[in-house]
C-alpha cells in the first residue's frame, strides 16, 4: 500500500508509512502507484473521475462500486480495453462470494440461463426477522437501523436499488450484454406484511427479495422483486444478512454460492483477490468479452413472461366473493392452484390468498385490476411471483 | 478439438473431423496439439504417463483426475512449473463447483482456517435416502447401483476414498501444503444404521459424509468421516447427489458452494473453464505457491483434537447402566450434553445415545473402550463427530 485518499476530509486512520493525498486523482497520476483500488462509492463524482483517470493512465482498477459499474460499466470497460489493463470488481456483487470470477472464468464454457440471488443483506435481514418474529416491516427496519444493519435513509436497500445494481452486473456477465439498469423492473420490500410471511409459510414458501435474470429464446427478463421460494430450495434457507447467488447453466446445471454479502471484511477478501489477480498479471476483459461485442438483450415481452403468482386480497366476508373472483380469473384463462380464506368477520375485511398456476404476466395484471374493481374487494390486490426452484 | 485417445480400445464415439490415436501419449507428442485434457482416471498407468509426457513436452494439462493429483500432485506441479505451463484440475474436486479457482484465486487474500465439504455424491445420495426412508445402507446401496448412482464395486465411494482424494487437494490449497493422502484419517459410511439417522433427526442433526480440514495454531487435522450437522447449517440441507464445500477464512468469513459434483455435464463445465483459462494465457502455480514452497502440515496430535461426539451404545435394559457409563465418562472428565435411551426390553439390547460436550479425542476413545468392556454393553460403541456449524 503506497497512498490513500478519500472523498471526505482525511479520516482518522493509522497511515504509518503510507502517503495521504487530499485529491483522489493524485493516485491515478502518481508514478509509484501501479494499481488503484476505488472504494469511495457513488456512480458519479470523485469515484467516476478516479476510475476514468486510473484507466486513462493505463493502470489497473479494482473497485467495489456497483453503482459506478451499473451506470458506466460499458464506457469503463472500453477504457480498460483500450489501454490493455484490468478492471476488476469482485467486491461489487455479493461481497465475499466470488461470483463475478465464477461467471467470467469458471463457468465460461456454459450457456447461462438464469442468475438468481439474494443480493442485499439489509433486506434479507428484515425479511428473515419479519418471518421469524411476526413483526412489521417498520418495526424491524427501525431495529436494523439501531443495530447498524440499515442506513438512516434505507431507500437504496429496501426499495431494491442496491440489488438492482448488482443484478445489472450479473445479467451483463451472464448474457453478454452491457450493464443496463434501466431494463430491470425493480420492486422493494416495503409492502410485505407479517400476514404475507404467515401465509407463505403455511403454503410451504419463504419470501425473499430476489434479483433474477432469465434468458429464453424469446428474450431476457430481469427483475428485482420479493418472491415466494419453496422451502428446501437452495435460496429459501439463506437467512439474515447472508447473500446467495444461484447460477443455472448448461452443461453445469445449478451452482449456488452462499456467503457474507457486505461489510469491511468480506469486501476486503474480494478486493484482495482482485489485487492478487492483477499482481499475477491477469488482464482479461471486464465483461468476459470485448466491450464492442456486448449486445443489449431483447427484453421478453410482458405477454411472454409466464410464471405462477401469489395474490393477497382483502375482501368482505360475504356470499359470492369466490364466485366473483373465480369468474374474472376464468375470463383471463388463469387457473387456480389454491384459494385460501383466513379467518371470518361480519364487519371487517378478511384476507384471501390465491396461488395461480403459470400464467402470462399481462393476463394476471388485467385480472388483478378487474378484481380490484369488485365491490367486495377492499384494497388493491398485492402480488408476488413464485420463483421456480 | 484436434485428437482423442483412450486407455481402452477405441470407443464408439462420433469423431467427425477429429483424429483418433490408439496411444494416449501421442497427444503429448503431436505438434498440432497445444493443450491436453486428461479424463482417463487412475493414479498410475496411462493417466500418469500422459500427464508426465504432456508437461515434459511443455504443454498445459487440464485434468479431472483427483487420484492422480492426490498421489503425484507435487511432482506434477514441479514439472509444470519447470516448463512454465498450466496444470489445472477444477473438475477433480466437486465437479461443477468452482472451488479450486476460489481457493487459488478469489480467496487468495485470506488465511483459510477450515474447508469442509460433502464431496461424494454417491454417499450423500445413500445417506439422504436412508434418512428420508428409514432404509438400511445395504438396501439403498443396491438401489443406487441399479440406478447408476453407485459402482458395482462401491468401495472407493462408500469407504471414503473418493472424498479423501478431493480433501487432500482442498487441504493442500487451503494450507499451502503438498497433497498428502496418507495424513488423512478416512472412515466411510457402511456402519451407519437407520437408527443413527432417526436419533440424529430427533436431536436436531443430519448425518453427512464430510471431508473436513481444519487449521489451528497447534496443527492441522484432516479427516473424512460421517458427522452430525445441526439442521439449518449450510451443509446439512444438501441432499442427494449434490456436493457442497464450505470455506471458512479470514477476513472473508464462511463461503459455501453448492452444486452438481459428478457426471459428464458438470465435469465438462469445469474442464471448459480450465481450457478457457489456458486459452486466455493463464499459467499460475498449480497449488497457488511454488511447489518448493509447499510445506507439509504439522498434524494436530490426537490429544489436541477437541470436539463433541455422538456415541451409540447397545446395552441391557437393567439398573446401573447409566451409572456405569457416567462413571467412566467422569473419570475421563467428559461431560455429557444428553443421554437418551430409546425403547425398553427385558430380553434384548436397547440403544442408548450419548452426546458429549467438547472433549479431547484420546480421552473419548479411552472412555469408549472402557465402556465397551462393561458387562451390560453388547456391541462396540459407535462414534460420530458433531461438526460445528
Amino acid at each position: 500500500l503506497v497512498a490513500v485518499s478519500a472523498r471526505s476530509p482525511k479520516p482518522d486512520l493509522p497511515l504509518d508509512g503510507v502517503r495521504w493525498d487530499d485529491d483522489p486523482l493524485a493516485l491515478a497520476r502518481a508514478a509509484d502507484i501501479d494499481c488503484v483500488v476505488e472504494l469511495m462509492g457513488g456512480a458519479e463524482g470523485p469515484a467516476l473521475a478516479l476510475a476514468e483517470a486510473t484507466l486513462a493512465a493505463g493502470k489497473p482498477l479494482v473497485t467495489a462500486n456497483k453503482a459506478l459499474l451499473a451506470a458506466h460499466g460499458l464506457a469503463l470497460a472500453r477504457a480498460a480495453e483500450a489501454k490493455g489493463v484490468a478492471l476488476r470488481y469482485e467486491a461489487a456483487v455479493a461481497g465475499g462470494i466470488p461470483v463475478i470470477k465464477a461467471l467470467l472464468e469458471s463457468l465460461a464454457g456454459n450457456r447461462i440461463d438464469t442468475v438468481a440471488g439474494i443480493l442485499n443483506g439489509t433486506c434479507n435481514y428484515i425479511l428473515t426477522r419479519m418471518a421469524a418474529e411476526g413483526l412489521s416491516f417498520e418495526a424491524v427496519l427501525a431495529d436494523a437501523q439501531k443495530l447498524g444493519y440499515a442506513e438512516a435513509d434505507p431507500a437504496t436497500d429496501v426499495d431494491g436499488w442496491d440489488s438492482a445494481h448488482k443484478l445489472a452486473l450479473l445479467a451483463a456477465l451472464a448474457f453478454g450484454a452491457p450493464p443496463d439498469l434501466a431494463s430491470l423492473s425493480v420492486q422493494g420490500i416495503r409492502s410485505i406484511t407479517p400476514l404475507d410471511h404467515r401465509f407463505a409459510a403455511e403454503l410451504g414458501y419463504r419470501i425473499k427479495l430476489l434479483g433474477v435474470a432469465t434468458r429464453s429464446d424469446d428474450g431476457v427478463e430481469a427483475r428485482v422483486a420479493p418472491a415466494l421460494l419453496p422451502v428446501g430450495s437452495p435460496l429459501a434457507g439463506v437467512d439474515g444478512v447472508i447473500n446467495a447467488v444461484s447460477v443455472k447453466g448448461a452443461p453445469v446445471g445449478t451452482v449456488t454460492f452462499v456467503g457474507p454479502g457486505a461489510g469491511g471484511d468480506p469486501t476486503a477478501s474480494a478486493v484482495l483477490g482482485d489485487v492478487v489477480d492483477v499482481a499475477r498479471g491477469a488482464v482479461g476483459l471486464p465483461f468476459g468479452r470485448a466491450a464492442d461485442a456486448l449486445r443489449p438483450w431483447p427484453l421478453l415481452p410482458v405477454a411472454r413472461r409466464r410464471g405462477a403468482w401469489y395474490v393477497r386480497l382483502c375482501v368482505s366476508d360475504q356470499p359470492g366473493v369466490v364466485a366473483g373472483i373465480a369468474g374474472i380469473l376464468r375470463d383471463e384463462a388463469i387457473s387456480i392452484e389454491s384459494l385460501l380464506q383466513f379467518g371470518r368477520s361480519r364487519t371487517d375485511s378478511v384476507p384471501v390468498i390465491l396461488i395461480t398456476h403459470d400464467v402470462a404476466e399481462d393476463a394476471l395484471f388485467r385480472a388483478v385490476d378487474a378484481i380490484a374493481g369488485l365491490p367486495f374487494v377492499w384494497d388493491k390486490p398485492f402480488c408476488l411471483r413464485l420463483q421456480p426452484s
